[in-house]
């Protein structure tokens, strides 16, 4: 493709030779002569003047100027809006998707005759299980060694990863991504003690719900309720090794990263960010909006919008002076 | 089920009417007039007042006048001396158990002919292996995609989830529960350093030994010995996503919460409670008895029973208080 | 095997009667009178008083007369340099490895007709899954139910266990172990923030690259790149449920606990060690022979070698330090 082709697809204006081919995309540091390259986040403003790459996406306000290239050439570029989004088109456009599954059922599959599965452009991968009264919507992909159990829904156009596995009777919005590994609807984690000592299993009788347009990363665990639903709403974006205990509820669009845990019937609100390895206590409320960083353990409700830190959770600027305080007190024994 | 027949069942005293129909069971929030809830925790009383439900299973000192109902309706109790145990008994009635698995070895499981498979009622789905001289108790469940390696025993009644890994010579107890993802035997983390930096693999030959009764979620990784044995004693439940690591041990009815792990070769006493997001390091004792609130990390043997917390484990009370000091030194700053 | 025989396979210095019968190696707790065992930590020393071995393995330096047999048998030694190697070589020679899958490929095996199979001595288990131009070099093990996508490759003597997956166009070096439920290659966890809240899927176009030698343990999870590669260097060693998110490298001969997660586009030096449950945040630079310790949290780059500390890492002394002034300070009130 021309580079004045590709500065047509992304809509943006062309600053020197478009007449260059450009093959592939690369990252600024490593791209080379046949691929355009972006700048969306000045810190990496500073390999302009070394790149190789045959053309660079940048901002409408990037200053040329301030960069001397080192090899004298004369960098073609694109100037647009938002580099960052012209070149997540730019990644659709010279990346095309793998086919990893042909449209029908693999001969090796299981599928019981009760589950009910779409004739509509359906792929289900070698060595997949679906159980009884199972229902597969439309345009799904299961990939190789996924199991769905009895009574299972999966809504139209999702998209299960190898080696997942989804408990009988949970139910999965459309669109939804599950990677590999990825676990759903186990038992929740409910034992009563004896007065011997000995723990007597609390049945776990209710599901898991995801809604639509989830994605939910690799090795997640999300259990099933004890009686009722454990809710993964509408957009909530989880990273891989995420623990989701029974009867928890997680609002719209919510974001969390990798090794969070959040223990039983705990209740987070929409558009909250929850960094990664985060600990949320059962049986709580973290209301809308909240930002959790990084590490952060949290043992009450939290019923204020804000960011939240430390060890044991407190509003971030509390926190910090906290540990500023600390830093000094230990400098002057 | 006429509410009669469901106050009879859990040996209760019925209040009310007894002839409204029993459809189900259901949370206080939610439950509507054909389904029977129940109040255990006195936190949950505040929703008496709303509650839809057609009856509800309260404790014989349940104040009724105390709560006045929203829309005046009497509402039928049953009083009984436990209301939680009286609801894991109408769990049970109420929801029965889906049968994941005919009778069986299915015919796309691979079972290699030296394995030794009990006759008597055993279930065996969809591309299960089940490796050489491996033994198979009576009425065990293996279910799609799970793995049994060579030489492994699994015990009579256990149930073994999909995707499920079992290694080489482990030994599963009876009735034990494993979900899935979990892997049982791996290699522990066995690494010897080179003089030039580079690491040697110290050979794992040890197994895992889980007792009878040991409930184990998904996602969970308990390592193989180096020599010896890996031990999961009688009655411990273990919840999601746990780390083990080679030759530790863990004592009877010990219950251990989510993204909790612990190290090589340490010993953890009988009767314990660990909590989510707990980190024990290797080569220690923790005795019986022993509470671990959430985030807690242990780098040191403990001896006396008790609850500890922190980041670095102390005495709980000593660590709150120790919070406290911390906290008040920044406000004043 | 006689005693006199094992003395003579690792190179020993035999003092006592050669001539007993040695069956296999064992743990000084617990060895018989047909066993072998060893002592190469100092605190095991307290053992040797009681232990009912039939032959113990010491350094040159050992001192028999410290310790007093219990039993007032004496017991033969075979001295050696380095005790733990030699127990490493007994450790082959006394647990021969158990063939987990035979040469060849499993007939219940799916392969796509245009996969690379190296026709010498691979080893391809029940119910796994070959995708579409995948590569499998010599000698390889894929064992029962793994899943390796297409355009994946495989290096020569590569042993993937059971349950594992391997994404498509991940490159796997030679002689690499991959425990079960491993995954390597789902998607990075990118998403872009739309002016409604809702979040916007960035592709995940990259893949992983893990050189020779690497051994990865269960459950861990190994992100592709956006654009290019995550990189785990030669010879490194990670334990279980690691997570390694996209666009991370790892340098040579670094050895990684269990449950530490690492996030995106950071950059680990070589040779060093990383305890368990370490977090450390995206973006940022650890250059060579640094230790962390167990479950510190690490939020800025760090840029000189040593042991780092803290539930916000510190240098460990400084960190030591800061601890003992705060525990000083909550006793006094």
């Amino acid at each position: 493709m021309k580079l004045s082709d590709v500065a047509e697809l992304i809509g943006g204006e062309l600053v020197g030779d478009g007449s260059i081919e450009i093959a592939n995309i690369g990252k600024i540091e490593t791209a080379g002569p046949d691929e355009v390259t972006f700048i969306a986040n000045p810190v990496y403003e500073k390999f302009f003047s070394g790149t190789s790459a045959g053309a660079v996406v940048v901002s409408r306000k990037f200053n040329t100027g301030k960069y001397k290239r080192l090899d004298e050439r004369i960098i073609p570029l694109i100037k647009v809006d938002d580099p960052y989004l012209a070149f997540l088109e730019l990644l659709e456009k010279f990346s095309p998707k793998t086919e990893l599954q042909k449209i029908g059922i693999h001969e090796t599959a299981v599928i019981d005759e009760t589950a009910e599965i779409s004739i509509k452009d359906v792929r289900i991968g070698p060595h997949c299980f679906i159980g009884a009264k199972a229902k597969i919507g439309k345009r799904v992909t299961v990939l190789p060694n996924a199991v769905i159990l009895a009574g299972a829904e999966i809504g139209d156009d999702a998209l299960i990863y190898p080696n997942v596995t989804i408990y009988n009777g949970c139910k999965i919005g459309k669109r939804v991504i599950i990677h590999s590994g990825t676990v759903i609807g186990s038992d929740g984690f409910g034992q009563a003690k004896n007065p011997d000592g000995t723990f007597q299993k609390i049945p776990q009788k209710g599901i898991v719900v995801i809604a639509d347009d989830v994605e939910i990363g690799s090795n997640c665990s999300i259990d099933r309720a004890t009686i009722g639903e454990t809710v993964i709403n509408k957009g909530v974006k989880l990273d891989n090794m995420i623990q989701i205990a029974h009867n928890v509820e997680i609002g719209e669009n919510t974001v969390i990263a990798a090794q969070t845990g959040i223990a039983g019937s705990t209740k987070i609100g929409k558009n909250c960010m929850i960094g990664g390895k985060v600990g949320i206590v059962g049986h709580i409320e973290i209301c809308d909006g909240v930002i959790l960083t990084a590490a952060t353990n949290v043992s009450k409700s939290i019923s204020k919008p804000g960011v939240y830190s430390g060890y044991r959770a407190q509003p971030q600027m509390q926190e910090l002076k906290q540990e500023a305080v600390i830093r000094n007190l230990s400098k002057k024994k």
